[in-house]
C-alpha cells in the first residue's frame, strides 16, 4: 500500500469541509427551516445540490435548541417513513404470488426514506462526526418524551455499516500522541479514572505499558474505543499491582502476561456498535507479534453488580442455604469493620465465605435471558474469554467496595478456546471458567459450568491457573 | 483537525492485514470450502472468529477459478436469502394489523442475509478492495449464465453506503504523485488515451494543467474517478487547443476558463455508484478558490452516438424533412471526401447542414425514457449543466469522426443554474441550452427547449455565450 | 517541493541508528577505550569503518562517569591538536614567501584534528543529539578543573555550521503537538514558569495565542528555541494582561498587536549559537502573513538587573543627583511597605521617582563594553528593536519585585527600522527608544539616545507610543 | 524518535522560503549589485538583516549571466580573503612564542571570510540547493579562465560539514516514489542508461529489485547518490543476467546474493564529497536485515580503462612478454572479427589470453600514485572490497566493448574483511583479490597481491569463489 500518498490525501480532508461559493447560488433560502431542508435533501433538489443542502442543514442543526431538536427528530420519525399504501400493496402482492421480483419490490417499498436522508446528509464532506453527534443528541432525549425508536434504529443500522470493522484502524497511543488526543483519553477513561497528565504518562510512557485505540478515517481526532495494557510477569491479583507498584521492567526479565486493565468506549453516539471485542483480539495479535515472550492475555476487571446481588441473595427465599451464607457474610463484614478494621483472622474468614458466593454469582446467578447478571462478565464471556480467577480485596477504592465488595476478576483470552467458549456461551449459556473458580463452588453448583484448562501446546505460564 | 496523527494512523493500515496467530487456532479447517466458510461467517462462529474466517474466505476466493466463482455466487444467490416463511408471516401480520412494530418486524424479516455476509466479510482488515473486486468478477459473468441480479443488488446497496460522498477525499494528481498511482491514471483514462509518460507529464505538470481524483480511505492506492482540466483564456472549440497548442500560461494572463476535457471512472466493481458529478462540483469549488480569475467552468466533450443517430435519422419515416436533410448531409460527406478532401466551400456547406441536425439530436431526439439519446449529454445535463456550444470538426481522430462526425460539445457548469437545470431536466426532461444552440434549430423544434442565459450577478466572461 | 516524499524519508531516520552486523566484524575490540577509539576514528581505520567506530565510541561515551569524561576531554584537548612542527614550518614558509599556496598550506596545517574527529563521530546515523549532549557535559565541567577551552571552541565552531539558520525549520507548537514535545516546552520555559498542563493549554490552545519553535532536522524531537505570543488589541502594560485576563478574542475584534512575552533557549549544548533573533524575525513574518490586522510586534520583557543597579546607583559617588534620587526611592519603598501596603498617593510618588531612574538605567548605565547593563535589553537592542515603554508594577511576582522592582518593558520590532537600529547600536552603542521613554529622562541624559518614531507609512496603532 | 511530528515539521519547510515583507524595509537597495550585497552580508548589516540580504543575493545571482558569474566568483576569490597583515602578524607571534593562545589567534586570523560569507548566505531558508548549484556553476568555469581554486576549496570545506554522513537519510526508491524523483533517477543514472519509464519500472518494481538513495533533509527532492541492486541466486557473470533475464524470484527460492550493478552520484555541485562508500555499506546492512538469506554482497562493475591500457601494454618496452601477449590478443581480436564473428574455439582462445592480461591490469598496472589505473577499481578497493571475479564478454554493448573489451568485474563486500582490505590498500597499495583472480596471473605477478578467502564463520555461498 502506498502510505505516504495516503497521508497527503488525508491531510486534505481538513480543508474540504468549507464551501467557497455563496449558498444562495445553490438555491438555499435563508428562510427554510431544517425540516424543509430535510425534505429538499431527499427530493430532486438533493440530487443536484445535495452537498450544499446537507452542509447548510448540518450548520442549522448545530444551532437548534433542545426543543427544536426534539421537533426535528419528531419530523424524521413521522414524515420520513416508508409509504404505507405502497408497503401494503407490495406485501399483498408478495403473499399472493411470491417470487424473487415480488420480494425485491417489497424490500424496496420497505426501505426507510430516513436512511436515504442520512446518506444524503453525509454528502457534506466532514459530516461523519456531526451525524454521530446527532445520534448522541437523540439518545439523550428521555424515552418518554417522544417515540423516536425508529429514527434511532435507522441511524444505528447505518452506523453499523459505516463503522464496519474493515474501516477501523488500530493505533498505539503513547507519549508522542498529540495532546489533543490524550486529552480525550483522560476524559473518556471509564474504569480507573486518570488523575491528570502525570497519571496518564505513567500509563502510557513506561516500556511495560501500552495503550491502543481504534480510529475511523472520517473521525480522525477522536478514538472510538481504547484499552490500557500492562505487560507483567504474573497475572495480577489486585489493581494496585498494575497502577502503583514498581514496574516489572525494572526486573530485567521479559514480560509473560499482558493485562488489559481498562477498556473504554468513547463515542456516545455510537452506542450499541461493537468495537471492544475486535479491539481486544487485534491487540492480542499485535502484542503477540511484538513481544513473543507474552503467553497470557488476561484482564483485571471489576465486578460492578456483586454487592447488589449479595443483598438480593441474602433475602432469597428459594435457596435458603445460599441466603444464610450471604446473611452470615454481610453480618461478618459489618461486625468486623471490614475491610480496614478486620483482623487477619477475620479477613481470612470473610474471604472463605466471600469467594464461593462470588463463584456462585458468576456461574449460577442468571438474568431473565439466562446470562450472568454481571455486565462485565457478559462482555468478556460473550467474547470467548473464560473466568480465570476471582481476587479478594483486589480494589479497595470506595466505589469498588461499594459495588463489588472489593473483588476483581481475571478473564483469560486464549486464542485456542475463544471460538468454542463463545459458541458454548452463545448457544447454551455455558460460563467457561478455570478449575480453580469451579472448585470454589464446593460441589453445590448445579449449573452447567465448564472448567476449561489451557491445552498443553503453549508453554504453561507460571501462575496461569492459581 | 489533527492531520499528522491521522497520517501515522493510516500508515499502520498497511500493517494490519496480516494475521499472526495460526488459523487453526480459530477453528478454521483447511477442508472447509468457501460456501462452508460463508455459512460459518454468518453463524455464531462468525461472531467469535469473524475476522479470521473472513480473511480465510477472502484468501480462498482469490484462488477460485471461473467456474468455482460462478458456483460461489450461485450459492450466495440461492442460499443467502430472507427466510420465505418468516417474510410471509411478517407480511401477513403487517397487513392484518399495521403498526410501527409490525413494520419493523417486516423490515427485519426482509433484511438480506447476504448483506450481513458481506459486512462480516469486511471484518477482515484491508478487505475493501477485495470485496470491490468481487463485484467486478460478478459483473463480468454473462447475464445469461446465472441469475445473480439479487447478489449484485445487495453489493451495490452496500457500496452505495460504504462509498458515501462524505467518506471520499479529493486529491490533486500531479508530477509529485507516486508513479504507481500515475500508472493507473494512464491505464484508466477512458476519453483521450494517454500516450505514455511524456504525454502524462504534459497533462499534469504545466502550470495551467490540473488533474483531480476522488479516493476512499480504504482503497488508498486506487482512484475512484478523476478529471483532467486545462486552464485557458477561452472556451476551446477543438480538442487540439487543449492537447496540442502552446499553453495559455505563456501568455502571462490569468486564466478565465477551466476546461474539463476528460473524466474517467476507474473501478469496474463500483459500476453504478455515482462519483463524477460530485467530483466536477468539488473541483469547480477548488479551482474557484485557488484561481479567482476563473469565471467559466466548461467541458469539451465527445458526442459518441451522433453518427449512429444520423444514420437512423436518414431512414426515419415520421419526420421526412429531417430524414431528407440527413440524407443530403451524408451524401455531401461521401461526395466531398469529407473531411480531408473537402474544399473550404464544401466544408462550410457541411457545417451549415451538420450543426442544425446536431442541435436536433441533442434537443429533440429522445430515448424511450424521454431523455436525450447521447449518454454524455445525459450525464452532464443530469448534473445541471447546460449545452453551451456545438463545435464543428473539433476532433478529427478516427474514432471521433466515426462515432460523432468530428463534433465536440461544451457543457457549462454555472453554479447559479445547476439546481434549476437539474430539476427541469429531472422532472420535465427539459434540456438546458444556450441561445446559440437553440437558434441552430431554425424554428423547427417543437421540443421544450430552455435557452438559459447566465444571470447578471457574476461578471460576464468574454465569450460566455458565443 | 515534494513534501510527502520528504516525510517518508525522515520517518526512516528513526530506523537507521541501529547496526545489524556484529561490531566485531568491524574490528572493534571490546578492550579498546574511548581514547583508542578516538584515535582509530581519525586514522585510516576510520575511513573504512568510521560509521561503526563512531557508533561504538558514542555508546561507550554514554557510559563514562564524570572522571572518565574529564579524562576523555583532556585527551581531546591535548592529543588532538594541529602538529606543532608542521604549523611552525608552514607559518615560516608563508612569512618568507606569502602566496595563495603558502596560505592554503598554513590553513591546512592549522586545521584542528579535533574538528575532523567530531565530523567523523557524526558519521554515525542519529549522532547529532549525542554530540550536542557532549558539549553540554563539557560546559558543565568547572573552568578551573581543566583547560578545555580549545575543545569547546572547536565544537562551537562546528555547531555554528551544523545549526546554520538555513537548516532550521519553524514549527508552530499547539495543542495538537505530541505530548513529548510539550513536556519539553514546560521544562524549558525560562521566563514565566508553566504551572502544569492546564497552564500550558491556556498558552497554546486559545485562538489568540501562538507558540513557535525552531527545530533542526537531525534533532527532531527537541526544540532549539521557542517563543510564546499573545495576539492582543493593545500593547500590554502588565504580565497579568497576558497570562490572566480574559482574552481579546472574546471581544470579536481582530488583533492588532503581537506580544512576545517569553522566549527560551532549550539546548544547553548549543550555548552561544544564536537562534532567538532569527526566530523573532521569522515569527513576525509568519504572523504578518497569517493575520494582516497585526501592525505592532512588541515584547513584554523583564528587567532582571534593575534592582541590583538601583542599589549600586544609591551608593554612586560620581553622580550625586542620581544617587540621591535612588536613595530617596529606596527609602520610600521601604517606608510605605511597597507595593502592597502603599497608598495610591504613595504609589504615584514611587512611580514618578522610579520611571526616570529606569530610563536612566536603560539609556545611560553602560557596562565596560559600552552596552547597557541589562542582558535582556542587550538582546533586543542588538536585534534592532527599540525600547518602547517602561511599565510600572507590571509584574508583582516575588522574583520580579526582587530583581526588577516589578518593572517590565516593551521592546518594539519594527521591520522598517530594525537594520538602522542594529547598526547604530552595534557601531555606536546607540540605544533606540521612543520619545516617551526619552522624555522620562527629564533632560538629564547626556547619553546618545535616539528617540525613533514609527515612520508614517503603516497605519499608526492605537497605543503605539504611549 | 517522534516521526510524525518531524513529518509535519518538514512539510513546513516548503512554505518558509518566501518573504512577506517588502525587501525595501530591510534597507535593500535595488541598485546594489551582488558584490555590494555580498559585502553587506558579512558586515554589521548582515547581522541585522542577514536573512533578507541573503535571499536577495540568491535571487540576483540566479539572474546573472555567465560573465557576471565569473566576475562575482572573482570578487569572492580576491576580496574575501584573510587579512594578509593580520595573518603575518599572528604567524610571527606564534613563531616567536608558541602557545595555545597564539595558535588560536593564528587560526582565527586564517579563517576565510568567504566561509562566513557562505554561512550567512545560508541564513536564507531553503538556500541549500541554491548554494550547491553555485558550486556547480563554479566547477563549470574552465580552469584556465580564472584562479578560483580557493573559492572552490572553501565551498568544498563547507559542504564537507553540511553534508556530513550523520545528516544523510537512506531511502528506498520504488514504484511508489513520486514521479518527480523518479524522473531524476532516469536522468542521473550514469552506468547503464535507463531507457524510459518501462525500463525504470523493471529496475524498481519487481520483488527481487531494489534501489536506495541518500537524501539530505535540506535538499529533499533531489537524491545525492543512488545504487541499483538485484537480488539473485548466484553472482552474475554478465550484465544481461541482471537487466534482461527472467528474475530469480520466479524460481521461488530465497536470494543469496545482492548485486550492486549501478551506482551514480547525482549532484555536480557536491563533486568530491564522498557518499558512495557510505551508501554501499548501509545498503549492505539494510539488505542483511531485510533478507537474512543474503550472504553475498557483490558488484557487477565495468572496467572503463582496460582497452586503453591494453593498447599501451602492446607498446610497452619494459615488459616484452606482456607486450607480446597484448599484441597477440589484439591481433586475434581483429582477425576473428571478435566478438560476433569469432567461432567458439576462437572465443575460447581469446578468453584464455584476455583474462590473464586483465588480472595483470588490475593487480600490477599502477598509476603514478601506486594505485590501480582503473577508477572503478580504485573506488571499490578503497572501500575495502576485494576483486572477486573477472567476467569475459560480460557486456557486449558498444561502449563496453570499446572501453573494456566487454569485461565486467565482480567486487565483493565482505564485512569481515572490509577494514583490513582498506588498510592494506590505503597503507601499502595491496589489491585484495580472490584466489581465482590471482591464479590467472600464472605466477608472473611480482606485485603484492593478497588472495583473501572468506573466513569460515558465515555459510559459504554456492559460487562464492568461482
Amino acid at each position: 500500500m502506498n502510505v505516504s500518498f495516503l497521508q497527503e490525501l488525508l491531510s486534505s480532508v481538513a480543508e474540504q469541509g468549507r464551501s467557497l461559493l455563496p449558498k444562495s447560488l445553490f438555491g438555499i433560502d435563508a428562510g427554510e427551516d431544517v425540516e424543509e431542508l430535510a425534505g429538499a435533501l431527499v427530493s430532486g433538489r438533493g440530487e443536484a445540490s445535495g452537498v450544499a443542502i446537507a452542509r447548510e442543514l448540518l450548520d442549522r442543526y448545530a444551532r437548534l435548541d433542545a426543543e427544536e431538536r426534539l421537533r426535528f427528530f419528531g419530523f424524521l420519525a413521522t414524515d420520513m417513513q416508508p409509504d404505507a399504501a405502497r408497503v401494503a400493496e407490495a406485501a399483498q402482492a408478495h403473499l399472493d404470488a411470491p417470487s424473487a421480483a415480488s420480494l425485491a419490490t417489497l424490500q424496496k417499498a420497505l426501505e426507510s426514506p430516513r436512511i436515504e436522508f442520512f446518506r444524503r446528509l453525509h454528502l457534506a464532506p466532514g459530516a461523519t462526526p456531526e451525524i454521530v453527534a446527532m445520534r448522541r443528541d437523540l439518545l439523550r432525549i428521555p424515552a418518554d418524551k417522544a417515540d423516536l425508536a425508529a429514527v434511532d434504529a435507522d441511524l444505528r443500522r447505518l452506523f453499523y455499516v459505516w463503522f464496519n470493522r474493515g474501516f477501523l484502524v488500530l493505533r498505539r497511543i503513547d507519549w508522542n500522541t498529540p495532546a489533543a488526543i490524550l486529552d480525550k483519553i483522560i476524559r473518556y477513561e471509564a474504569v480507573h479514572e486518570i488523575q491528570g497528565w502525570d497519571d496518564l504518562r505513567r500509563r502510557l510512557d513506561p516500556a511495560d505499558r501500552r495503550c491502543f485505540a481504534f480510529f475511523h478515517p472520517s473521525l480522525v481526532d477522536d478514538p472510538l474505543v481504547f484499552v490500557e495494557v500492562a505487560l507483567m510477569r504474573d497475572m495480577p491479583e489486585a489493581i494496585g499491582q498494575v497502577l502503583e507498584e514498581p514496574h516489572a521492567e525494572t526486573m530485567g526479565k521479559p514480560p509473560t502476561t499482558a493485562v488489559f486493565y481498562s477498556i473504554s468506549n468513547c463515542q456516545e453516539g455510537l452506542k450499541g456498535i461493537t468495537f471492544g471485542n475486535f479491539l481486544l483480539k487485534q491487540v492480542v495479535e499485535e502484542l503477540a507479534r511484538e513481544k513473543p515472550s507474552l503467553k497470557n492475555f488476561v484482564t483485571l476487571s471489576p465486578v460492578p453488580q456483586f454487592a447488589a446481588w449479595l443483598q438480593r441473595a441474602a433475602a432469597e427465599k428459594e435457596d435458603e442455604t445460599m441466603a444464610g451464607e450471604a446473611r452470615a457474610l454481610l453480618a461478618a463484614m459489618r461486625r468486623t469493620g471490614w475491610p480496614e478494621e478486620a483482623s487477619d483472622v477475620e479477613l481470612a474468614d470473610i474471604e472463605a465465605a466471600l469467594l464461593p458466593l462470588a463463584a456462585h454469582y458468576f456461574l449460577n446467578a442468571k438474568g431473565a435471558d439466562g446470562r450472568p447478571v454481571d455486565p462485565v462478565a457478559r462482555f468478556h464471556l460473550g467474547n470467548g474469554a473464560r473466568l480465570e480467577r476471582i481476587n479478594f480485596l483486589a480494589d479497595t477504592s470506595e466505589k469498588s467496595l461499594r459495588e463489588g465488595c472489593g473483588l476483581m476478576v481475571n478473564y483469560r483470552y486464549d486464542p485456542r478456546e475463544i471460538e468454542r467458549n463463545h459458541e458454548d456461551y452463545a448457544n447454551n449459556g455455558v460460563v467457561a471458567c478455570s478449575r480453580a473458580v469451579r472448585s470454589l463452588l464446593k460441589g453445590k453448583s448445579k449449573a452447567r459450568v465448564v472448567a476449561s484448562e489451557a491445552p498443553p501446546a503453549l508453554p504453561a505460564p507460571a501462575k496461569a491457573d492459581s
